[in-house]
């Protein structure tokens, strides 16, 4: 395929992908296939001769489009949003076409610079404390993940580095397994300090726990991967208040900040905490500008060496949406989830299970798990909207997250009767 | 931005980006940027009112493009070639339009089930044996991770977990940390065992290291990530000789394969090996398949929960290229790098430092190390072309590797006539 195809199919695909979610809402949420659907409708192996585009077209609605789960549809309340928009999208195509690896400042200056001057946008946005910005000169600064899992991940392989490095100052005898045996790190049944769990959204106390760990020298990471959106909005950042007490921070633009995904964003005090765990310098990848001390070689911020230009997607969304437009976005959100929080309430025979804080409504019927469950299942095999369950101790409880760009009122309000309906269905079946 | 107004823009960023990839070879490959550049070109802050789509896009080429380093240029040489092709970049539109997280089968059976058979199918093209492949019923199969760096790390927790439940089982009193204060990693200077270092592409012997990890139970994983893709030419194919021994193997089709990053693929004969290292679930995560034990869900093969819907860019690009057109272009590859060796050999002054086998020639002035440093720089700070160097044993080295997806026989030439002209200059400068 050469340019001039290119801008003939890329023009399709644009209409293409305009349509699929012009059009999300006219299909099932939840696909009908059974496992292992797809295999038997391709070839076995890939072809010798080349296919047509056309042919690959037809199959999207034949073969692949049967068996997606519709993230993107407004009647889609399962797990947390996903970011989706289009400023993001247009902004992956030209991370495409630069097709830039940016593992070192020379492998590509912009990608490197813009990075950082994002995250710094970013964390402006939400008030971080000025410790966590790179600034012109500052210790600290903000990198893009690939996902709230690395970003932990590189929490706890830094301050494991750390605590090491300093205990072996201290007892030159110690070997390394030795320590590693007696390090401790502390969690809740969430993994580290979070901001906004995923089962209910609930938030740790930070202004306890941090001055404790700090007291203790215990490196504090804040996990905020949903809920870090939300402190954007004045109303909302009290929630992140006790950051400055942490040693490092992330959250998920690519949940609620229509920055498509993968963007995990990760603040740390002092980036040498972090690259001199990971420090990887052969000489392929040297170059005359890293020692200089001002430049940000962000292969030593990360488990991967290859990392593309992420903060295309960053920049876009900021610029096309404006602060008021993002601030808008979650405050829609956040609305939507208290009509459906006060829907419920209204219902004798349904229980709100956890305080509604931001996007998440946790609620199930008054009684036992069991009708719950069958609540749940006649739900999602009605396939009409989509749900995920969670335990709250020992509760089996049903998790409404708004979710989709598109979603309205209207939808809330079909998605309440729906589960109104199935509710009396499953009452009435126990009743029998 | 709407549907409509994402139909508009995105044909003018499809125009875009077939622009700068019809054009790329007139931009300077490398930019002229000094550290710091980025930052006084922009605002210190996001705009609270969103910025038009206009002022955007000529912001591309005010401050981003002047620092970019233009890795699809014909005129890159450095380091390994990243894939770009355009079957990829449309496949990567419909991933993020359809911007599903695909961590269990239930998130969207689609993505997961092509991504089972894309690996089959990548990993028939490769002839793998038989036990790595998922089939309808295989206990192997493959997974798409974001690097190799990660693959390494997937399959290096897999043998600890592995090895610490075998060791556990026989002596119950043992700590996971006293196990671990034990436990080696054997690996070369450039880890693992590894088919094509990035150093000079040269092949660790499979055949010999092979059966002594499966005499003595030791966990074998094979990194080729920049040859693998060759392994699909039957003449290369020998280079994969020994892979029977492997416990786990990968390679990127997103270094050679022409899909673009990321896109590294891993194969296990026993997916219950990786699986049992990092099973996760939670409630919100199940699903009524998945104890079927028909089904994947990738989340426990990876360290990240979140995955992008890659396999549609293995789909198309394998399609619209055929098996047969994926072969020509690696030959080719191989074809210009001997056509540069030769060159290099027709030049008494300069000798190759390593065996060309496949896309890349280690080469250098016949001389000190010094000579070799001020030719490098010379090169790359005329900008004509980029390299990078490398360390052999204590000599510096030039690398030359193919890179571009349009580089043909004139840009390598061009390409030598420069280097030449380089050195003549460097040798002159020595001489005064």
């Amino acid at each position: 395929m050469n340019a001039s195809e290119f801008r003939r199919r890329g023009k399709e695909m644009v209409d293409y992908v305009a349509n699929y979610l012009e059009g999300i809402e006219g299909r099932q949420v939840y696909p009908d296939v059974e496992p292992g659907y797809l295999r038997p409708l391709i070839p076995a192996a890939a072809p010798q001769e080349p296919d047509t585009f056309e042919d690959i077209i037809n199959d999207i609605e034949k073969i692949i489009m049967p068996g997606v789960t519709h993230w993107h549809s407004p009647y889609f309340f399962a797990y947390f949003p996903t970011a989706s928009s289009y400023p993001a999208m247009l902004a992956d195509m030209l991370c495409g076409a630069i097709g830039c690896i940016g593992f070192s400042w020379a492998a590509s200056p912009a990608c490197t610079e813009l990075e950082t001057v994002m995250m710094d946008w970013l964390g402006q946005m939400l008030e971080l404390p000025e410790a966590f910005l790179a600034g012109k000169a500052g210790e600290g600064g903000g990198v893009i993940q690939g996902s709230a899992s690395e970003a932990t991940l590189m929490a706890l392989l830094a301050a494991r580095t750390k605590v090491i490095h300093q205990l072996q100052a201290e007892s030159p005898e110690l070997t390394q397994a030795a320590i590693m045996e007696k390090l401790v790190a502390y969690s809740s049944d969430q993994v580290v300090a979070t901001l906004g769990t995923t089962t209910c959204c609930s938030f740790d106390n930070l202004l306890e726990v941090g001055p404790i760990c700090n007291k203790e020298d215990v490196w504090l990471h804040i996990d905020a991967a949903y809920a870090g959106s939300a402190f954007i909005c004045p109303e909302f950042r009290h929630l992140l208040n006790g950051v400055e007490f942490a040693d490092s921070f992330n959250f998920n633009p690519h949940k609620w900040l229509l920055v498509n995904f993968d963007c995990s964003a990760m603040w740390v005090k002092k980036r040498a905490d972090l690259t001199g765990a990971f420090r990887l310098d052969p000489t392929y990848l040297k170059h005359s500008h890293q020692d200089s001390g001002f430049i940000t070689d962000y292969r030593h911020w990360q488990i991967p060496l290859g990392r593309r230009f992420r903060s295309l997607k960053m920049w876009f969304v900021f610029r096309m949406y404006g602060v008021k437009g993002l601030q808008s976005y979650i405050r829609k959100h956040v609305q939507l989830s208290h009509e459906f929080e006060s829907l419920v309430r209204q219902d004798p025979r349904f229980e709100i299970c956890a305080e509604v804080t931001l996007g998440l409504v946790c609620f199930r019927l008054k009684g036992s798990n069991k009708v719950n469950e069958a609540l749940l299942q006649r739900i999602n095999s009605a396939k009409k909207i989509h749900l995920v369950p969670c335990h709250l101790r020992d509760k089996f409880v049903l998790r409404f997250a708004i979710c989709s760009r598109t979603v309205e009122s209207a939808h809330v309000q079909v998605a309440w009767e729906h589960i109104k309906e199935m509710a009396a269905d499953v009452l009435q079946a126990e009743m029998e």
